[in-house]
């Protein structure tokens, strides 16, 4: 019985963890949920997996969730119901579903409290990196990756001596636009933006696919999470999303791991690490599947991935005002604000704009993430 | 400095296997060397390499040898040469990169001596394999294999629980004639059959390649070397070989070994196992290579590839016969006695003759596969 939290249960990730938990129902106490704003949702999964906690976004919410739950069911509401749920129950593993840096303060509080992290809210490494791998050492919890690509790699070294990587290579779908040139991006709607042509998730996600930023966040992740420097990270496009992303050893010998698009196994690896189990997945057959294919990333046709990059190899806060300034310009394309191309200019100039401070303290993180969302917003339209 | 002998030494593992010692010359040291007929090749690398213990394969042959070689070098013949240099050094690992059932008393010798086994002989365990496997576990010596594919699935092992497999799958280029129908295969030459598309390797395994012999041999390899029932054993057709092989686990995640087909980065896997070094290969680039091509193994067009999952699923004897009917049919076709699809009419018709003995000893074996050759070189030429 292994006893687990989710921050961001009534997301993509979330439900899915849900979907994995309830396949497999013996092996699994949820101790506690934490959702955002749909308490329709949640209310439900309270009803089904019986957490002891429970938090949404608001007072209000709270208030009419609390006429829905079961008696031993306690309700929290805002940063207060993160931390009550990430760090306030006897879970061992907490799954860390949240979308953007709201995850990094309840992440750090579970890592303090020793339990260990199911990290699929890559904003958390991405804005404080060097804090949450040193607490996790001190603390000897374990990061197991959910994202597809970094569980790929997880996986891939199994049973390897790090000393021997050479490096490693995320793939990349290339998102909805892979297909459309740069000119052809500039009048693209936030309809055409959401189809992602590989993977069902979240609406920030696929933005950030179609912009490259998610792969940016990434290789910010990979670098902590794996220890390695930003030469040791390649990125190539692979369309059909099958090779989740691979290892290059000194040797020459490529280490990959493949599977069909489905969240479900790299999440049920993280519940059950170092065991595998039966998934409710499809099995793979490359047969089928015919041909694979993979090409050269392209910088210029994805600024935002070189900025991602950039904003890594510089260091400090810059990786959190690249993170944060996305997230702000997202969140304006898809209010129809601004143009898809927008999203890259506005990362660009708050990226200029800023001044990186090194080995920032989490109050430092917290100020360059609130004053870059701010420059972000302010930037022109067009 | 690991201590090493190699049976085969003038053979295409045997001359790479002494390759990747070149490239790293105070890693090891060369104990004991064995080869056939080719001592002017021989003569060179007992000079170089300077092992104390070296083979040929006759007296004569070994006469004119002694002449050439250092006073510290021994030199053997025959049977008793290949049990000197497999058995009576002080090599911790014996590559066993002989040709065909000659591998077998060697290997068993060395095994019994307490070394590891760097294993490119398939044979050895085709017809041996409850012997070889079940001596290497009394004697705690490790089975490090030297082929792509098996290379490919033990590295995709690497820190991974066997119970957890669920099935591997060994890839196939489909050797010179994969893009030829059954009819065209009346009538190929011995030239053609020596095209390999993409590996450069001996004669008779290039031949194996074309009829699919060499997979057959490989999947009844893997059942002994990974402890799999066939039923978890497939071939997949992949024209390119980059993909060397992979492991599907019971959560539906697949780990594959990938690289650019150069038989070195096996050969050194199992030298410097579980370390990994800098090799002389190249390293793949997937973009460079652009699409991975995969079809369902068609085994109407391969039928030596059903024998072979026949022969394995008969057990006992039969996979030793299926071997020895097959080198006795190649070595017609390379002399030009027989055509190409003479082959596996002379293997069908050989099984056919045999009644397997089950549990077979040593003994029980040399005289099936003594009884199979006899049989092989009877058969009708059309």
């Amino acid at each position: 019985m292994k006893k687990i939290s989710i921050l961001g249960s009534t997301g993509s990730i979330g439900t899915q963890t849900l979907d994995v938990i309830s396949h497999d129902p013996e092996a699994y106490e949820v101790e506690g949920l934490a959702g955002g704003y749909n308490i329709g949702l949640l209310g439900e999964q309270v009803r089904r997996f019986r957490p002891k906690k429970v938090a949404v976004a608001t007072r209000d919410l709270a208030e009419r969730l609390r006429i829905d739950v079961p008696a031993g069911t306690e309700v929290f509401y805002g940063e207060e119901g993160l931390l009550e749920v990430a760090a306030g129950t006897d879970a061992e593993l907490l799954v860390t579903a949240l979308v953007g840096s709201q995850g990094l303060k309840p992440t750090l509080a579970a890592i303090e409290a020793g339990k260990h992290i199911g990290l699929a809210n890559k904003e958390t490494l991405v804005s404080a990196g060097h804090l949450v791998t040193a607490l996790a050492e001190r603390k000897q919890v374990s990061l197991l990756p959910i994202d597809s690509e970094h569980s790929a790699i997880f996986q891939c070294l199994n049973g390897e001596n790090k000393d021997h990587i050479h490096n490693i290579t995320l793939t990349a779908s290339g998102g909805s636009f892979r297909d459309r040139t740069r000119e052809e991006l500039a009048s693209v709607s936030v309809e055409d933006a959401l189809k992602h042509p590989n993977w069902s998730m979240g609406a920030k996600i696929t933005i950030d696919s179609a912009t490259m930023v998610n792969k940016g966040l990434e290789v910010i992740e990979a670098h902590w999470l794996f220890g390695l420097s930003y030469d040791q990270i390649e990125v190539v496009i692979h369309p059909e999303s099958i090779v989740h992303s691979f290892v290059e050893f000194v040797d020459c010998s490529i280490i990959a791991q493949m599977g069909l698009p489905d969240m479900r196994v790299p999440i049920q690896y993280a519940l059950t690490y170092p065991n595998r189990m039966v998934t409710p997945s499809k099995r793979l057959r490359l047969a089928d599947i015919g041909e694979l294919h993979f090409r050269e990333m392209d910088f210029a046709r994805y600024p935002c991935l070189a900025m991602a990059f950039e904003s890594g190899r510089k260091g400090g806060t810059m990786p959190t005002v690249y993170n944060a300034a996305n997230e702000v310009a997202v969140e304006r394309f898809l209010k129809g604000d601004i143009s898809f191309l927008a999203i890259e200019r506005i990362i660009a100039e708050v990226m200029a704009k800023h001044e990186a401070i090194d080995g920032p303290d989490l109050d430092t993180i917290v100020a360059s993430d609130a004053w870059a969302r701010s420059a972000a917003a302010q930037i022109r339209r067009s």
